[in-house]
């Protein structure tokens, strides 16, 4: 008995990377998957990726749907990114997505889902001229998924998130109003109280500038988070970044909680 | 007392409306439910159904919640259909049971809902001059909610949702503007990535008008769902939201879920 | 090493405030914690309770982060109460706080969350001109907790909720605008439907006055709940919420439903 608690402690206190924690596909599912494809025969599908992410493009936006989308009229194609789970990771990946390809990020939405955790989901619609383009950059940010999932933290009391790019783009810059070309970081902690106090040890640590402070009613959708951006000189918001991850994960263990990464942390 | 408790629960099953949709209960359950109903003698219950809805009335609203309600006066009687899962379905019910009973659709609220899932609940009011045209209205609601959610397609990454009517009535129009006596439809998807496909899918298919086009942020109580409602020729709506589901039903495959009916399909 | 996770346990179990209201752990996750505990070291943390609530200080709140709060500059010390699930007993919690300590509520914000429930989290901020009184004041909501949560009836439809003080305080004033040291009751139902006839079962049951009526979307974060708080004299208020509770429950009883208490009724 006494020996299976130490091996617990020791094992949690040794190892906190955590890749095993990816949620394990079966190989048999992922078939399953690709055989379904191939049978749909459904040109709008592009993937699918963790979080119930689902990628889709429509080369053609009908005439009515446009409008009421309020798209701009040169773009005929636009790629669809939705998720159930996540919107910080969702925008670091498009981000990425519109830096390598050539759209253009028109909507960001973020719902109040998570599934019924603490957070949001997501919505982003991407436009290009050409529906090559749109399906590409939908390509991207599915693919740039597995990473930005890195520094979120799960566990069942809530959740805590870090994303960090050394040049926000044209998405951060839509959904946060972040500096184009400049350093950028996202820190998220739910339940809100653990947000409020790594907003404070991250804007202890380095000096950054704050871009956002959002609470449950001020700026998130309800979500039970505290979500603060930041933006200055590269070193120093990854350095805010690091601190504010130190003392939210010491606070959800502290909780008696096990916050491990959905993939493998990459800040 | 095991000979009340049967007649309690044949009583129950043969005159209350809402008994053939309710989810199945055990037969045990059934019993305890129902010596608690003859217990408990509430006069103000009407019924259950599936969803979580509940169905009450109220035969003489107090005065003070009268006017906290915004309530016209000549209204003394209230019905409440309430659900945690489901806003479509009840709304297509109460519309049917407005058709056929002397009452007014007052207030509809769609809280963000569905216990965990990406979608509404519902809270609406009718109101009447009499508690017994009220409890009927109630009751016609109840039963038809087993007819409506049978678009209601379920999976663990979401749900999608269709409903139609050839002549829509006071509720339609109270909750999206629908114009009386027309054909109408409301398609859903959640994640809402899809609903944005299907919206553009069903307006490519057939001619029809948009009433509303509803996103996570615009429109909706934050879910994660784009809600998309029609109007125009009856068989035009009716295509329009069979293309829709056509797809809708292919991504959800394509993404490895089996989305199923919560009852079955009408449409 | 045993001896070592013992001690700590008995030290933790013995000085900290929150440790008698936390929701019953098994002796090996109190081990673990504890030990996880003294690694951190972290002097923000007070405590945790029922509810996924934790319990914050920050000594010296950062300046940026100050002026983003909206905080008056006297105040340097903050405390925070943060809970996936629950608002009313929060903010009864908190209303006792300020009572017994230094300190004022300066933010009360209701996240839709309950972890997939039908109702709010909550997120409330104390401040005070020494880290001491902010402290204080977290440990003593913590401690209430246990007492809120004992009219929190909760099943797999929904909940119901009923709170009473005998002399309303600041943070139901901030929160909802409670008359200051008059008695003061919250009545919640989810879903919402119960709510509604629970709220005209208690202003037909005693002469109390209405303070605020919600509903999913009229001062709610979109939770399926109906809200009334009343106030009025102590025995009215008192018996407006016993027979709103009990035609809450007979009505939960007749969906089939099983409400029981979250810890132990108190009113």
């Amino acid at each position: 008995m006494v020996e299976r608690i130490l091996e617990e402690v020791k094992k949690r206190l040794s190892t906190q990377g955590a890749a095993e924690v990816q949620p394990p596909l079966k190989k048999e599912e992922v078939k399953k998957e690709a055989v379904v494809m191939s049978v749909s025969g459904l040109t709008e599908f592009v993937g699918t990726a963790i979080g119930d992410t689902v990628g889709l493009v429509i080369a053609n936006v009908d005439r009515g749907l446009h409008e009421k989308m309020g798209l701009d009229k040169k773009y005929r194609s636009i790629g669809i990114i939705g998720a159930r789970t996540g919107a910080g990771p969702q925008l670091m990946a498009v981000d990425e997505a519109v830096k390598a390809t050539n759209s253009e990020v028109v909507t960001v939405e973020l719902p109040r889902d998570t599934k019924g955790g603490a957070g949001h989901g997501s919505l982003i619609i991407v436009a290009a001229e050409d529906v090559s383009d749109a399906r590409r950059a939908v390509e991207v940010a599915l693919k740039e998924l597995d990473r930005t999932f890195g520094d979120v933290y799960g566990c069942d009391a809530g959740h805590l998130e870090f994303q960090y790019t050394a040049r926000a783009s044209y998405c951060l810059n839509k959904a946060f109003g972040a500096p184009l070309g400049k350093a950028f970081g996202i820190i998220v902690g739910a339940p809100a109280a653990i947000g409020v106090l790594m907003a404070d040890t991250a804007l202890k640590t380095a000096s950054v500038d704050v871009v956002t402070y959002g609470s449950p009613t001020h700026g998130n959708s309800y979500t039970n988070e505290v979500v603060l951006t930041i933006t200055g000189d590269s070193g120093a918001v990854r350095q805010a970044i690091i601190s504010a991850r130190e003392v939210g994960l010491k606070v959800m263990r502290a909780m008696g909680q096990n916050p491990v990464s959905s993939t493998k942390p990459y800040i």
